[in-house]
């Protein structure tokens, strides 16, 4: 067996240029790349000129059945990515897609079906941030019960300033019918995928949105959602593009324990020395007295921990694409299989669909329900062809 | 005209003998304590011992008439607020109302009925955060429009513990027929007050409350809220009871600006050197590339302050006592208007009507409409009478 596996990057943009980087700094060390495709005749000239023993396609399925790669990896608008993915797999090459998964839940379904048609092949998402380490220790004190059962989480993150030179870039940025949305499919996928990965999936969302608030696009710039577990439990979601000074703030509330997240950058964890209910019963009004006038060493109920974290730029991303390189070699579990990217979607499909119906939507929504509404959009937008599947 | 009102105190249960107390330490110059009346024979005891000079009754009505007091305060269970501020305002009594102004808008409204009939009399009521100087300086720079149109608001207010012991303190808290609800009647009023005094009133709210969270209570202890304010700008509020290591975080983002409040202690305060679209439109990709890459000194675009303050024990109460002394006496203006009071209970029983029909409630709803399915819960409860305006 080879020790590195070589690397199809389609679409040489901004993300592609990354992991080209990252690899040819020795950043994933059991990947290569083995062959660039881009449909701008620029951006090959670049990647001959970048990469000169770098193999460089027009086309992505010539590159695909080129034995030039083993994996590719689609840096290109979210509606591409199932169909990518879906061709990759077919010729037997393992397909790691950038997020989001795709634009709406139907297609990511066909991925994921296209997937399971092929076991042998590795199918991996870049949720990138899965690898932050603060991340990574937060699932294990909420998987491990460490905070107990959750009952209410709330996440402020707008730290995904945008001015309008930035939807301008591109003619199918901030479209529905180039990138089917905005914040939701664009900048916010990082977080609804760990908001879900750490704390599990609602059940039904109630969403207000606002489209083109303060820029000259159709698509949605700011989202207000509150979410529903079933069992309880409570979550509110707010992300924005127009807050300059923006907020990352994660709160996760357990009946043993709290978890506040700071930019992604630094945790509280807090660990009750008894569940809740426990603490509640145990205490009488002459306890509570003394606990509202500040004579109880707050010791005794709990325990605080802090944890921070750096992730250098681009360690984030040459993780996922070596975790993805030693699954396919060896086996070593998926930190973002493909599969997770469906919850993204989901969720920001439902939260869309909310804001369009003014109704609670449950994670079981209608997909075909969804995509009407969507090529509604794309259709009174009038610039791009609508979605057939 | 005497230089000091008499106060009749209304219930020396921890308020009022709070209040009682905060006078006699001097705090208050403008406010003696004329009279004390409870119904608890052990409390009418306690204030003859504790206050000797003071006349006690048995009934606040003979308190009212006997010539002993210029103004009332009424800390007693919130569903008796608004009647006895219209028999103080009816007898020729100034009225301070404990918050609530009531628990449901269709009693204060009457309130505010009897008040508007007598304009020579002061109706204020304890929204005694409004005292606090952080508060009071954040609503001066919102209203001189320092950060712009507002646009978002999100207040976490967990810092209400409240353990079993507590609830089983009296026979009518966290109970429909006693108290009237939970944590949106007595806990967060101060909250929901500051919240509007700061930002304005929203037009819709959608919530989904949680009743008796780990506790034997029937009434609401958790709270999440999404709120509308009818001009592209949203809001969330979250409150709970069972957070022992409590948020207290409330945010504000307007077009020109930003301010983050920590434990109603500490604000930082983001002002925008342009208005936020101004900025957006003069940025081009190449600026963006630098602002993503951090070759942009953000002091260019936004100055940072930050304000701290503390209020010390009984301060925030005497102070309103005080403003009100000076409005009876020579029409200082109140910072605490009793009318005020209509804004937080309308808030607090549109929240709890949301969860109770699913939907998202207007705040003009029909008052009959909630009396009505608040009354089912109380006769559903079968401890209290049903209440009859």
């Amino acid at each position: 067996m080879p020790d590195k596996v070589r690397l199809g990057i389609i679409g040489l943009g901004q993300q592609g240029g990354m992991y080209a980087s990252v690899i040819a700094k020795g950043m994933v060390p059991h990947m290569v790349v083995g062959a660039i495709c881009d449909t701008d005749p620029a951006k090959r000239d670049l990647a001959r000129e970048q990469y000169p023993d770098v193999a460089v396609y027009q086309d992505y399925l010539t590159m695909i059945s080129s034995g030039d790669v083993d994996v590719i990896v689609t840096t290109v608008p979210h509606y591409l990515h199932p169909e990518m993915g879906i061709a990759a797999l077919g010729s037997g090459i393992h397909a790691l897609v950038d997020k989001p998964a795709g634009v709406y839940t139907k297609q990511v379904k066909e991925l994921i079906a296209a997937a399971e048609a092929t076991p042998e092949l590795t199918f991996g998402i870049m949720f990138n941030q899965r690898m932050n380490p603060l991340y990574r220790r937060l699932k294990e004190i909420v998987d491990a019960g460490e905070i107990g059962k959750i009952l209410r989480t709330n996440w402020i993150i707008t730290t995904w300033w945008r001015p309008q030179g930035y939807y301008d870039s591109s003619a199918w940025r901030a479209t529905w019918g180039g990138e089917g949305g905005g914040v939701l499919v664009n900048q916010a996928p990082h977080q609804l995928d760990l908001w879900q990965w750490i704390c599990g999936a609602p059940k039904s969302v109630y969403s207000k949105l606002g489209y083109g608030i303060g820029r000259q696009i159709a698509v949605e710039n700011e989202v207000t959602a509150l979410v529903d577990y079933g069992d309880g439990a409570t979550g509110t979601f707010v992300t924005c593009t127009y807050d300059i000074a923006g907020t990352d703030r994660f709160e996760i509330l357990g009946d043993q324990g709290k978890i506040v997240v700071e930019d992604s950058k630094k945790a509280l964890v807090t660990r009750l020395r008894k569940p809740e209910p426990e603490l509640s019963a145990g205490m009488d009004m002459a306890d509570v007295m003394k606990l509202f006038t500040g004579q109880v060493d707050l010791d005794t109920l709990y325990t605080q921990e802090t944890f921070e974290s750096a992730s250098p730029w681009g360690q984030q991303h040459a993780d996922v694409l070596e975790n993805f390189a030693l699954n396919v070699l060896d086996g070593t579990p998926l930190i973002a299989a493909g599969a997770d990217g469906l919850h993204a979607v989901r969720l920001a499909n439902a939260i869309h669909l909310s804001s369009w119906t003014g109704k609670e939507v449950s994670l079981d929504f209608d997909d075909d329900e969804y995509l009407a509404l969507l090529n509604a959009r794309i259709r009174e937008e009038g610039k791009f062809p609508e979605r057939q599947t």
